[in-house]
Order: C-alpha cells, then sequence, then structure tokens
C-alpha cells in the first residue's frame, strides 16, 4: 500500500459526470485552470511552456468508495456490451487514477500561486490532480495506434436551440462551449429515450435538451447563480 | 491522503535504473510481462488484445523514500541545467508515478495468473503496476505536440564488443539487446569522463563498457548467476 497526496485541484465547466467528454481532446474550445497547491512554487513548472501538450493524472475523486467491477460496459459499445477494465479508461477502476491529455495554454503565476491553464480537459470541477508529466511526441504520439472499439473519435449531433432557450444575457462563448459539449450526445448508452426531456449541469447553467435521433434540441438554460 | 494498491509487477530485462531507458518506445526489442496480482481474473483484461498499444502506470518504488525536489537536471540537457519537476518524467516527483505507452504483444492466461507481454517498457525489474489502460489513439496521439528539450529521440552510438567480451554461451537475442541498450549512452550527463570502465546489470549479466565519443565497446559480460 502506498499513498497519494493531491497537488492541485482543477476549475472546470463540467459540474457532473453526465456530459463530461468520456476522452480528453473531443472538445478543444473547453478551457480549465490547474492551480497547484500553495507548497508548490514557480521552480516546479520551470520550463514547462515549452511544452505544448500535457499529461495530467488525476483521481476519479467521486469513485474511491465505490465497489471495484472487473467487468465494464462501455458507453462506445451501446452500453449493453461487457469488457474488462484494464481495457477501457473507465473511472471504475482499481486505484482510481485517470489520465489525460491536453493541450497547453499558459502557465501564470501570482505570488505564491501557480496556474496552468489547458484546453480540452474531460475533467469534472474540483477533481484532484495528482502529477502533471511533459507529453513527448516521440515517445508517446503513436498514429499507427489500433483502439478497438474507440479507433475513431465518437460521432456529433447537430445541436439547436429552442426558441427562447437561449437567454441573450448568457455569452456567446458560453452558448458555444454548451453547444459543442451536447454535440457527443452525453446520454449513456442504455438509456437512450427520445422524447424526453434531459438534465445537465454544465458552467453555472442548468441546461434541458431533448434528442431526436442525430439532432439534439436545447429546450431551456436556467442560471444557477 | 489517498491509498494505492499495486495491480501486479513486471519482469523486465533492466534490474537497475542505470541503463534503464529514459523514455518508453526508445527500445522496442526490449521484451517485458507484466503479471497481474492473483485476484484479478482474465475478466479484467477481456478485450485488452483489441489494442495495438497500453498505457502502463507505475511506482517509481526506489523513490518513494527519497527527498522531493522542485528542479530536475534532465540528462537530455547535459545534467547541469534545473528544469521543473512538472516539466520532466524524472523519478523523482511528488507521486511517485511514472507512464509508459507500450507495444502490447499478447495476453496470456494460465489457470489464475494472467500475463501481459509487452514491448518497449523503460521499466526496472519487479516495478509494482497500478494501472494498465488501453492507448486511444484519436485522445492520446499528437503528432503536432512540441516536446521542449525533447523533440526528437535521443541519439545512438555505435556499440562494439571487444575481442573475447562476447561469449558464444550468450544468446545472439541478448547479446543484440545489450548493444540496443547500450546505444543510448546510459552514462548521466554530469558524469562522463571517456576512458574509464563503466558497469551495468542487464537481464543476468553484469557488462563492463568504455565510451569514447559516439562509439562504445563492451569489454566484458560477467555471468551472474
Amino acid at each position: 500500500m502506498y499513498t497519494v497526496e493531491p497537488i492541485g485541484r482543477i476549475i472546470s465547466p463540467f459540474k457532473e459526470k453526465f456530459a463530461t467528454p468520456r476522452q480528453p481532446g473531443l472538445l478543444t474550445s473547453v478551457q480549465s485552470q490547474i492551480i497547484l497547491n500553495t507548497n508548490f512554487s514557480k521552480n516546479a513548472v520551470r520550463d514547462l511552456d515549452k511544452f505544448s501538450h500535457l499529461w495530467i493524472l488525476f483521481l476519479f475523486s467521486e469513485c474511491i468508495n465505490k465497489k471495484k467491477k472487473e467487468l465494464i460496459r462501455p458507453p462506445r459499445l451501446g452500453g449493453n456490451k461487457k469488457t474488462g477494465v484494464f481495457a477501457t479508461r473507465s473511472n471504475f477502476r482499481p486505484n482510481n487514477i485517470g489520465l489525460s491529455s491536453v493541450i497547453l495554454n499558459k502557465v501564470e503565476i501570482n505570488k505564491n500561486n501557480v496556474s496552468i491553464f489547458v484546453q480540452g480537459a474531460d475533467l469534472i470541477d474540483n477533481t484532484p490532480i495528482i502529477d502533471i508529466k511533459p507529453y513527448i511526441k516521440y515517445s508517446d504520439s503513436h498514429e499507427d495506434a489500433i483502439s478497438g472499439y474507440a479507433q475513431e473519435a465518437p460521432l456529433r449531433k447537430k445541436v439547436f436551440f429552442f426558441k427562447n432557450a437561449w437567454n441573450k444575457q448568457i455569452p456567446k462563448n458560453h452558448k458555444e462551449l454548451i453547444q459543442e459539449i451536447l454535440s457527443y450526445d452525453p446520454r449513456p448508452g442504455y438509456k437512450r429515450d427520445d422524447n424526453k426531456e434531459y438534465h445537465v449541469k454544465i458552467l453555472h447553467y442548468d441546461i434541458g435538451f431533448y434528442v431526436l435521433k442525430s439532432e439534439i434540441f436545447i429546450s431551456k438554460i436556467i442560471l444557477l447563480i
């Protein structure tokens, strides 16, 4: 047995697992901020900005006390076929450690606070970060890799707003972010009733939407704060 | 604080940190075997063989009780320039977790024992493994990544055997493996005296070698068992 301590936390637009992307990099418009704990100084990130991409290791903190399973139903397989836990990136895994590659935007240092701004992270708001490593192209990029059931990125749906769903007080970049996130159809494979209103929290909004085949209709956006 | 338990161990030809490659994938001829703990059944690896590459998360177990540093001297920078720990893959890092992508060769199941045979791992023999994840090309492969001081793979040196250094009892594939490993010049950047005999343990051999500019000469191979 071995202990791990978070090195920081992430601030992200995803407030719940539902609608959080299933892999990193699908939503490059998603901006997140990693805030290192104050015991790390600017020295710990010296030269980090010489890399375009980073690896983030994090804890699936919501799953830590949940029962572990050897078989998982990946959403990509429609939610009814079981696959071994080590053949998935599922959050229900023996050591609850997640791995995501992200684009590095900038490193910001304010007195004792080190922030790392990244793009494309698939992490829920407030997720504990346990490591950051540089992405090294010659050893990490395998263009020829065969990736089983996840060889290609998931298909996207068109996203429309019902009349009045989009209030002009909502900034345009938030509207676009909501649209991009929902385009991947966040519904789990085993729970896909069309004609039902689904709800998801993104940023400080509660968003209602319907799915009809390959189109998604946003019915309401409720401001939560 | 959070606890992590190894899921298994790796059997590798690298017996010490010296001469262990600094990144995965440099030595594709290196074969290793991950043996899962017996509490994992064949279910845990179902469909894993549909992926060509895997991620291995492991513990830098030799560094767990060593002092943590915010600044590291990467060997690639000659060993005298300091870089932030999060801008390196150094084993001296806050949570001692390592990350390597490897080629998956085969999954073997023998009664209650699950073994995963991989190629290109840069892990020392007996390293505790804490997770295995599939490599997903569309989210992990970034051909356009800029990787600071490690943009290109390190240069390799030519490796020769002194007369009598190579005994015919040593199988040819071991000879080739030793040659390939030493071609990356395992000496740390700050300790590069030519004309000195260095020693390294690989497989069950103790190997003596000299470095002269861009050439390496193996002076002896001593069988350890």
